[in-house]
């Protein structure tokens, strides 16, 4: 009996290995500060818990392959509220956002089909392609460009007749990088010129923190039926555990192919639509209080990241990671010596190093990825941990 | 821009073909009976609902890719009542046992490995094999054998150098057919001689209603390494929608493989574990009132099958499902006229047409799967509208 060749092929995710560190400091009656994931300390709303409790169905039974029709039906009212105009039966009801790329690339991509992303990139992109055979490509963006998108050239350098997509997350997971209509424009005309799918990942759209405005794949002219939107409650809501996504597309066969997977697997959680139908009708002001909870924190997590000597973030526009760069060796074994080695005042951090969201091994070796996801209050300490950690690390370099 | 050659060779469910018939027929006003689908009509544990209303959370947040230890060490004392022996991490909660299947053949199969399962079976089975790339490949059962397992030889036959693996689900869906030892042993023999993995899908285990002993495939000396066991709790407590299975194992190597392809995708539903946490303390005449109505509907049904002239079903021993043959000439042209043109009474059936359970075309053409999962009441009901139905077939051809 052997693991299949693409078990095999799956990335260990890094923060994986540095688990078992981040494990043995706690049982070691050590504070970690979490700065390496995406779980948001914000309460969900109170609607959404309500709904929970007054949940008064006998059976527990499965919903629809595509989910309940009054929650595609509220979707469609708030898509529209973004100047996304979709019908119910152009949503599709995911479990998380995460099943919307795995089902998006099981319908769309045939082994060997290539997929162009920009890196850094959300890491787990990697392993859906892996599990349905398909090979990523990559146009680099660069921490000291702010990581915008590259010219043309670059994409259509990493062009060939395998390529079946291209796939953004914006705004952007791990930099926080927001494209501009420009680049937005950019992508429509190559996508439209070579008849490929755009993949858009769109799940942090509340989280922008400029003047700039948000450009969804659904706003750019002539290539309805080439976008395949995914997105996700989790965030907005802070109810990642709901796992309740979504797939929106106007082109019925990748709609009428998704539903194929989507029947295998039954249904979405039945639960988790109950919450995430009522979470739509929360009040502005909580969507409000947390806009600018995140954006009180970037600011912060940004100045201070800055002003600790050799690091260097650009200033993240939208969702709420961003990508520094250290003065280390290594910022895997930076982090790993974080966790195993070191203290400060009985606490330390965990950071999620960069390389495990670029694809060639080697690249993003002084970056690490931080969520901002902690209030200030820990976010300060947690830059203080940093700081410190910085000046006594034995592998510094000066950058 | 193509649709995957995957989802060209994903089967649409002949339920879902007929499922536009049994909308319109609504539509116009027609009582349908399902017997096509295993949603229980069962009343959730009252545990599991209270548990619903008495989350205190504040964040609805991820929960760790294989799931809580609170509920993987509850599994371990469910198990170790039927004689299965687990530690919590051999142990993965997943979404629905759904997930489960998947997850196994990703991480157990590269494309173009063989699967065996025996003929019928569950249909999103080749869903999923499909997904992934793997081929199945079916021993027979007949229903005049009433479907029990043929000899070695004819898994020997189907056994090459791509076999990778042996499907059975036990009880099983659609037959209702439960293994016996000797089956079971024989199995053992088979997947030992050639090195295979075992997949085991045992989530009716609750539902056996004759006296002969459930044999788990983890019950089977010296291929302990071998299994890898499908369960969901969505039958035995009637909670389809909460989307909470698991997949266990006690190889080491294949438990890594598919936790990859859990971190992938995050986490398994926070709010469903809790529900199916509170739905392992349910008292146990909860469970035993269920069983003893499944196996009265069972009885009722099966009866009254077996007089209708032309009909003919085996007694199935576990699950609640059955395959029965009719005396038409086609049974989805049969089960389509039902919905769309015969009407008793202003009401009228929904049966599964059983060829969708069988891999090759032309097989089961005369077969039905009808799911027990109505009262008993409805039940008499369905049984009246099909005798009606039957008489008046303009396909209608003598057995």
């Amino acid at each position: 009996m052997e693991i299949s060749q693409r078990a095999l092929n799956m990335p260990s995710s890094p923060i994986r290995k540095l688990a078992k560190y981040a494990d043995d400091a706690k049982r070691n009656g050590v504070h970690v500060y979490h700065l390496n994931i995406g779980q948001p300390d914000i309460k969900t709303p109170q609607c959404a818990l309500d709904a929970l409790k007054n949940v008064d169905r006998e059976i527990l039974e499965y919903s629809p392959s595509d989910g309940y029709l009054t929650l595609r039906t509220k979707m469609v009212k708030y898509y529209a509220e973004y100047g996304i105009y979709l019908s119910p039966d152009e949503i599709i009801i995911t479990t998380g956002g995460s099943e919307a790329v795995l089902f998006a690339f099981l319908a769309c991509l045939s082994p060997g089909d290539e997929v162009i992303v920009t890196d850094p990139f959300y890491a787990n992109y990697m392993a859906f392609a892996i599990s349905v055979g398909a090979v990523i490509k990559s146009v680099k963006t660069r921490i000291q460009d702010g990581f915008r998108l590259p010219g043309v050239e670059a994409f259509e350098e990493q062009i060939t007749e395998k390529t079946k997509a291209i796939l953004i997350c914006n705004p952007n997971n791990p930099t926080g990088y927001l494209y501009t209509r420009k680049e937005m424009l950019q992508l429509r005309d190559i996508v439209k010129k070579h008849n490929l799918y755009l993949f858009s990942d769109e799940v942090y759209r509340e989280f922008i923190y400029t003047g700039m405005p948000y450009i969804s794949a659904f706003h750019l002219d002539g290539i309805e039926d080439n976008v395949v939107l995914f997105d996700s409650v989790s965030k907005r809501y802070s109810e990642c555990g709901i796992r309740i996504g979504c797939l929106c597309t106007k082109n019925k066969k990748v709609h009428d192919a998704v539903m194929k997977f989507c029947q295998a697997r039954l249904s979405p959680p039945l639960i988790g639509q109950i919450v995430a139908s009522a979470s739509i009708d929360v009040q502005k002001d909580y969507l409000q209080g947390v806009y600018e909870e995140y954006l009180d924190r970037r600011n912060f997590l940004i100045d201070g990241l800055n002003k600790i000597p050799g690091v260097y973030s650009p200033i993240p526009m939208g969702a709420f990671y961003t990508v520094a760069s250290l003065p280390v060796d290594d910022a895997e074994k930076f982090c790993i010596w974080c966790l195993s080695d070191f203290r400060y005042q009985g606490a330390t951090v965990m950071l999620a190093p960069a390389s495990g969201f670029y694809t060639e091994p080697g690249e993003g070796r002084q970056e690490v990825r931080i969520a901002y996801v902690l209030c200030k209050e820990d976010l300060a300490k947690a830059l203080d941990i940093l700081a410190k950690a910085l000046e006594t690390y034995p592998g510094r370099i000066e950058p």
